[in-house]
């Protein structure tokens, strides 16, 4: 009997290699047999979780036998008047992870293009590959999005367009005036999606409120999450914010319960808790700068970055300097996969995390300080 | 500006509606201005949560700010290690409804034709229709599948098969031979998906271990899910057990953060609690015993079930009877979606639940007893 399931798969399914995760901590102590692992590889919240949120969740545990709400409808209902607009133009995903997918899988098909920029988020290849579309990747102008080669990227068979601001993995930013521009040259039968999953991180001065160009983009889906700022990585929530015809869309594909019960209470409860959210924007604007101060220091090129990492060149193998951090017991990501084969993406921790990642890089790199 | 988002959906999501969920209690009580609601609409677990998953969240709490594990490694571990199979057949779900989902997803394209029974489970239509596939329903036998039947509707285009044992929402059952007789006849390019979400509650001595069969019909994925019997309905966990090369492209699609760390420490926590699963079993055979006698007394035809619910012919409408129950604050679950119009789908409840229903159906039917 032919075993030959691959042969079996869908086209695109049949290229696709599944994301490569970071590594948990207690598997790697286990396999390197170290302890006290420093793991700045995921773009987590180093605060650990909100005190409002474990208090909440202790009270939800009793109702767990049964489904969670289809509907999300607390959730979406706080959502909907913290940006103040309607309930029907939220839709909720299993982290924006699923948002992204969603979108993708409701408008996009084999036959259509999808653009995205080089060193973008890696979600947006795989989430083409897997329709079996054709993945424009647009080359990248000082490590971020060229918008304007984006547009010009557009034709007849382009159904969808990825931007991420901050970008991950380079933290590059796109100011308010280039995406305005941007939006108007996109034809209006093409979806925009603008990922703003390190929002919460960037400038308030200078991040502006994409959420309210929907009224004159309707083509526009802005996507956040629940797993950087809010710290809620482990229980998967994210939104996105787009015209209620597009919601209702995204609803038909949505799987009804793709936000467990946990998970909805918990991101119900921290969009409320305004001071765990300040908290952890301060930790990561101190940790920001201490590590940009130490890469300046030391000469090493590093890229400005309005997220909740930093990613600078080390100046040899990204994959090499990897593992003998990793023997120090520090986890940071290589993106070599990203076409940044010199350069270590690291996620800003606490004092103290940073501390260990700078005490592990100057001995790996022989750093003078 | 042109809003006519529906028209660039994609073919199938076009034509697809959203799966219709049974209403939050409290929801309810809202609308209805009712308290003390019996819910008996989903096929959950009355029981509550356990108190070994009740321990287990407290410690869990403080790490999720973290990603969850990629791999679910302890819980396909453990689920390896029960079922006697490798790690490598093992692929996690957020919900078995997720499984589904990603095995037609990655095997099934628009040109291929997707078979299934008359009034099983919704989310085999759904999936189909997501795809854009060609749906082929076999008509029912006895409210169950017809093997014979769905055997002769296998053509060249057929990629994929899906049968719920027990099936829902009709809880009738098929017999090892008449299933392994139907094995044979499939060629080895059609996948079988055995749907057993109600495995557990089946008799035991009757449900065989379709897993062993993996061994002889590669093509064969079992699913299954903490949803049930284990009582995780809030948390979102199911699973397959497949051939490794299966699991291996299902991973490829799966959402790498599928299921969230709570989730996944629950259900390994539940799947060693062989003590509720137990006393679940128990509470539902009594359950069913008590609505079987109850039915059979009042004439009311019902369809023997293996699973946690028990479908009834109420005489009538089943849409107008479910809202005369939900008068007297008992939810059910009309079928007319199903092709059943004067049934409803009664979850077993407690033994409280279970009475609160027998007292509101003999009300709104004034029965007798």
């Amino acid at each position: 009997m032919s075993c030959d399931f691959l042969s079996l798969a869908n086209t695109g399914v049949q290229k696709l290699h599944p994301y490569q995760a970071g590594k948990p901590s207690d598997e790697l102590e286990r396999e390197l047999g170290i302890s006290n692992i420093v793991k700045l590889a995921s773009n987590e919240n180093p605060l650990g979780l909100a005190q409002s949120v474990k208090d909440a969740l202790q009270n939800e545990l009793t109702g767990l036998t049964r489904y969670p709400d289809a509907n999300g409808y607390y959730l979406k209902k706080a959502l909907a008047d913290k940006y103040a607009v309607d309930i029907e133009q939220v839709t909720l995903g299993n982290g924006s992870n699923d948002l992204l997918e969603l979108i993708a899988r409701a408008f996009v098909a084999r036959e259509h293009e999808v653009i995205f920029a080089q060193h973008a988020f890696v979600v947006y290849p795989l989430v083409t590959q897997a329709i079996g579309a054709i993945a424009v990747a647009v080359p990248a102008k000082d490590y971020g999005h060229d918008l304007d080669a984006m547009a010009a990227a557009i034709t007849d068979k382009t159904k969808l367009i990825f931007i991420a601001n901050p970008n991950n993995p380079t933290g590059t930013f796109l100011e308010q005036d280039a995406l305005t521009s941007f939006l108007k040259k996109v034809p209006s039968n093409v979806l925009v999606v603008l990922d703003e999953a390190y929002f919460e991180y960037a400038e308030p001065a200078r991040r502006g409120d994409a959420i309210a160009w929907i009224t004159e983009f309707p083509n526009l889906i802005v996507s956040r999450t629940f797993s950087k700022a809010y710290g809620l990585a482990g229980l998967r929530v994210g939104y996105s914010i787009s015209h209620p015809d597009i919601a209702d869309i995204l609803n038909r594909v949505r799987q009804p319960f793709n936000c467990n019960a946990l998970a909805l209470k918990a991101a119900e409860t921290v969009l409320n808790d305004e001071e765990y959210l300040q908290r952890s924007v301060t930790l990561n604007n101190q940790g920001m700068e201490d590590l940009s101060a130490f890469f300046t220091d030391n000469d090493l090129d590093f890229i400005a970055s309005m997220g909740n990492f930093i990613t600078v060149n080390v100046g040899k193998s990204g994959d090499e300097v990897f593992h003998a951090l990793l023997q120090q017991g520090v986890i940071v990501r290589p993106i070599t996969g990203y076409g940044l084969p010199n350069h270590l993406r690291v996620s800003i921790g606490t004092h103290r995390e940073n501390q260990r990642f700078k005490e592990a890089l100057s001995h790996v790199l022989n750093l003078e300080s």
